[in-house]
């Protein structure tokens, strides 16, 4: 087996720089963007990142971890394998990396809104900010068989770790896209033939009980938007259905993930 | 207005010894249970906890903070109102407290699971024991109508801070209560007339949409378990019938709040 291995006993090392402070959101943020990658974390999560086409820049595992990765490593001898004991890893990343390896992968082309414009169902995120809840929606809408998820331009990014984790690496199987233009994406999906429903807390919402009742479109888009704010006026304007579900007990609304889930079931 | 109002200007001194470290969660744990309290934190949900029967200990607030508290703080003359700094309040508690006021309550008696026997439709959590989950259960199962949660002995505790946050304070509204015995909670509730559904992933499962196209009982307990081991072979051996949500996508399946949204509103 060929391993590009690199030894490194420093965690100041700046080999080791893709991977620092992956608590820090903030700093995370602008370092991924700025250098194109995301971190995986876990054998599994790190071979279906692979699998879904994003290119590995390098490796960061313990010793015992080669074995379990030992085939892709081969397959990208260009990436180089930092072997590192459990403390380094945890100095360097900030937390103890339970599942024993990361890898820091470059982030394959964005799939084009257009690609999933041929799709039959899909949920439409506007300004979903919590990675957790990113995450979420994405691995609901793959569980329940939706066929791919739209975002908002300041919707929070799915190749996060965060995002990636909670979505039980559906990040990697479900098609998901950004949408062009926010203010024209509700038009756009119209165009393609598109039902577009918003989920919203409106005066004039139908119940979804209601709305499930009715005539099943060939194509449907869901919009679901923040907890607080709720979508934007424009889009839900621009929707052909407002929708709401019916809250008791005096709850204000669900969380948007949980809302997406009923939603999703509702509208199979 | 009578307050009794005590500065605090050191971080170690013991009065504020309720409020320490919040985000220890071990620590936290064991000092809630041995001293029978938990934090409410925000005026909101201070209010909630106070008025589902709470009684507060004491109060620990910034000064800007005591107006909108002043009827809570003058009914209660014997609890100690801390007043302190911003800075102060993050050294002691271990974050920024956001909300501005914090309290510490004495839990009050438990609900006991007898008191449930009579409503109709409840959600029963097996050995759920992450805070975030439990707190997401009570929110779901109380915003779509559900009339109560049953706790397993090992499920997280609902008056945790965390869980309380998730919750959005349905913990304060909606009833709940841990079930007496495990090893016959199941028999219990059949005995009080309920049907008792589990949703599990077993081989012979019925998907929910035919289980929700069928006759409706009168009075239905969901129950559902933690996401990597499920539920316990004696509660899905005892439940009336298993059943489970249709995954697609190769997803194994969803998170188990998400999944108990799904149940709740299509067996509502």
């Amino acid at each position: 087996m060929v391993v590009n291995r690199v030894a490194v006993t420093d965690a100041a090392d700046p080999r080791l720089s893709d991977y620092v402070a992956l608590r820090d959101t903030s700093l995370r943020r602008s370092l991924e963007s700025e250098r194109g990658l995301f971190i995986a974390e876990g054998e599994k999560v790190i071979r279906r990142a692979i699998e879904a086409g994003h290119r590995p820049r390098s490796f960061l595992l313990a010793e015992r971890w080669i074995g379990g990765l030992s085939d892709l490593i081969e397959r990208h001898p260009g990436a180089p394998v930092y072997v590192v004991t459990e403390a380094l890893a945890e100095q360097v990343t900030g937390f103890h990396v339970h599942r024993g390896a990361l890898a820091s992968l470059h982030r394959a082309e964005p799939t084009p809104m257009a690609d999933l414009l041929g799709l039959g169902r899909l949920v439409v995120a506007e300004d979903i900010v919590d990675h957790t809840n990113v995450g979420a929606i994405i691995r609901n809408a793959a569980g329940l068989g939706w066929d791919g998820v739209l975002l908002a331009p300041r919707a929070a990014d799915p190749l996060y770790r965060r995002s990636v984790k909670v979505s039980m690496g559906t990040v990697f199987s479900l098609p998901w896209a950004r949408v062009d233009d926010w203010a024209t994406a509700i038009p756009t999906l119209q165009g393609a033939g598109f039902t577009v429903v918003a989920l919203a807390l409106t005066a004039d919402a139908v119940s979804l009980d209601h709305y499930a009742a009715g005539a099943r479109p060939d194509k449907l888009a869901v919009v679901v938007g923040t907890e607080g704010d709720g979508l934007s006026r424009r889009w839900v304007e621009q929707a052909d259905a407002v929708v709401q579900i019916p809250m008791q007990h005096g709850v204000d609304s669900l969380n948007v993930a949980a809302a997406t889930a009923v939603a999703c079931w509702a509208l199979r």
